[in-house]
């Protein structure tokens, strides 16, 4: 980001930080960042936001200004401001790599740090987490709902913002999209960016087919001539002309978009003009409103698109704009901790989860145990990616993540990939845990 | 922001800009941004985000490192770079001022530039004067629906991203809202910041009753106890215990906060507990996935709530994630043009929004005109706000456009108002803007 983002955080935490630090309460906390439900048609989730993540716990420090801030509001003692000036992050991150596959109850990061840090770094953590999974979650879904024809990003003007504009390019791209018509993404994290042209293009000339001819002047290999401003036939017809006048000159047309209307019987006429026209290797990009179900209802009518635009819908997880994730404390000194608020039940203590493949390298199921745990023949998923506040390892690259998901998600049996009432993936709960869990409700309630 | 974002923009405005540039075409354009449709229980929006689009269009320019990054994408020529290197936005902008509401069809917002300027700039506006006004217009309705209790912004979890996290602070101050959690935006937008503390606090101590007393001794006259950690009801005795610890010591407690369970019969009983103890003037504070539908049925039932936080369902406009914002072109050089694609008709030319009120202030009904027409006894909305790529004047204060808000929204008939299936506010189009549409759209059919 370059900017300070520390001061990104609720007001709560610097206000627990303050009583914590006047109390002298300085134990090691473990909190847990898991999601406690499922979003409509969800069945899994994509891990996503790591990275961002540990640069923010690498970087955190309050400058004179924030302190100056603080001070301003006359809500806290000069003796904790100059301890807020000391403030690093010094604790361990345990997290389930970006790009890997999560489910409900899972704990994809847990951290654990002296209180006051890992109070304090709640918000910044859920804020992005969040959000990168929902999208690299809503992202997967369309990828899969297209069978194969190329997706792309063109969500920028509708996201929530210019950093979920970034983010959301990141998280599509990790999900197994081609590219993002997002160009200052593109800059940041190495993303192929794509475009074609926009109806105002068209409507600044007199003559649709004007606009036509000057813009593959401008990009004689790389033009999608967008035919749908006025009759998308009608501009079939044109896109054919400068077609041929291309091919005269040794040039390539390499598709038409169409952004409006009956999109699927559109798109089969479209191509019917092409095809008899001879232009059977111009593709043909659909946008205008997609999401996953759309793309899935065409790929089972076979439809005669090559490639989509996917915008708003999947920028915004507009089915799902949220999900109910949150950073629970479970362990405080050496006491293992719960909530008991009805509807947000947590489990007690530093976790791992387990998967089990069959034969085949198919997913099973997981099973959430202690971090201590030992299950013969499963993969431990949670990696300890920061020690002492210091990053273990480097981060693999966006490329690899992307491979890696790519991989695993092809091993998610079918069912539970499933567009509309997807099944729900195997997830149980280790024998300790249930243990340590009903152990330290009995203690709660007894004490209470 | 601090950051160049004038890479921020979709691929296609910079392929369109060398189409442009090559053809040399370099005449003015008007666009107009407005929005298609209601999202669902939607009748007016609240303009919210024109100043971070002014900042941005008197800050566009190209750095060397932008321009070395799209030379790399071997699809721009040099001499087209060269030229973007001296972009800036020359334009002049008219707008309707944030916190006034504006309706169905109505432009917000309409630019006049050299084309490739007024296209670049396309994607950052729509990209922030959507959110901004949909989190403004979903932050109205909960003030709206709290009827008069207090609201403040939870949101920043939940919010997508770091720049949501601050533009939905701040659109929801805009609105009405009385402070936010989110500290950053405190400190940039001069905000009040609130909080109270999390469930982690509650159960990081062995006893309920401890952290209480913990929480009490750092901020003795500002504290809102959170009681819902195990059982309400006995955390609400527990408060009471120590609101007179306090009161002993001169201090008190301002309130607690429930955040999960039953809210309102809850709120209801922790009254009673509060009031049977002579706590008449401790506060009651409600939280936990609330938005304007619930608020809305807790003032109907007479709720014993005297505040609320309001997060992730206001922080993502959860039922209305986004809207059918669009930037269209609607003049060209002094030719007016239109879009026809199905669904998407537009309206040329320069547009100005005229209000009409009855005697009392009362808002009766809006009038979309050419810029020129003229309506006595109506107000004309859109001010001219940048010219020459300068700002005209300086932008009221926020606390001004708070106010200007919330006296405008009063003149709203209540009907228009309405949580759940609100009545449509009129909007007609003036005879002349009629008649122009009209004679485009033949001279469209009789060209193409």
């Amino acid at each position: 980001m370059g900017e300070n983002l520390t001061l990104l955080t609720d007001l709560y935490q610097l206000t627990m930080a303050q009583a914590y630090f006047q109390s002298r309460r300085a134990g090691a906390a473990t909190f847990s960042l898991f999601v406690r439900t499922y979003p409509q048609n969800r069945s899994y989730f994509v891990s996503a936001g790591l990275q961002d993540v540990l640069t923010y716990l690498s970087e955190l420090h309050f400058d004179d200004t924030d302190i100056d801030y603080l001070r301003s509001k006359r809500l806290f003692a000069d003796d904790f401001l100059e301890f807020l000036q000391t403030v690093r992050f010094t604790g361990e991150v345990w997290a389930i790599p970006e790009g890997r596959l999560f489910f409900r109850d899972e704990p994809v990061l847990e951290i654990t740090a002296p209180i006051i840090e890992a109070q304090l770094v709640e918000t910044f953590i859920i804020n992005q987490v969040q959000l990168q999974s929902l999208i690299a979650t809503k992202a997967a879904r369309c990828v899969h709902a297209a069978q194969g024809r190329s997706v792309v990003d063109f969500s920028l003007r509708r996201t929530h913002g210019s950093d979920a504009g970034l983010k959301v390019a990141r998280a599509s791209y990790l999900a197994g999209f081609n590219g993002t018509s997002n160009v200052l993404a593109g800059q940041r994290y190495d993303l192929p960016i794509v475009g074609t042209m926009a109806h105002s293009f068209i409507s600044s000339h007199e003559q649709e087919i004007d606009a036509f001819r000057s813009y593959v002047k401008s990009f004689p290999h790389n033009s999608i001539l967008l035919i749908d401003t006025y009759d998308t036939l009608a501009g079939a017809r044109k896109a054919v002309t400068v077609a041929k006048e291309m091919a005269a000159r040794g040039e390539k047309l390499l598709g038409v978009r169409i952004d409006s209307g009956d999109l699927l019987p559109l798109a089969r006429e479209v191509r019917g003009i092409l095809d008899e026209a001879g232009l059977m290797d111009v593709k043909i990009t659909g946008s205008g409103g997609l999401d996953e179900y759309d793309l899935s209802d065409f790929s089972r009518a076979g439809a005669a698109f090559d490639s989509y635009g996917v915008g708003t819908k999947m920028g915004t997880s507009a089915d799902a704009p949220w999900c109910d994730m949150a950073y629970k404390l479970v362990e405080y000194g050496n006491r293992s901790v719960v909530k008991m608020s009805p509807g947000k039940r947590s489990w007690p203590g530093k976790k791992q989860v387990f998967r089990c493949l069959d034969k085949e390298g198919k997913l099973l199921g997981d099973v959430i145990g202690m971090r201590d745990d030992v299950f013969a023949d499963a993969e431990p998923l949670l990696k300890n990616v920061m020690a002492r506040g210091e990053i273990t390892a480097p981060l693999p690259s966006l490329g690899a993540t992307r491979e890696l998901f790519l991989q695993e998600f092809a091993c998610l049996p079918q069912p539970i990939r499933a567009i509309r009432k997807p099944e729900t993936y195997p997830v149980e709960f280790s024998p300790r845990l249930q243990a340590l869990r009903a152990e330290v409700e009995r203690d709660v309630l007894g004490k209470r």
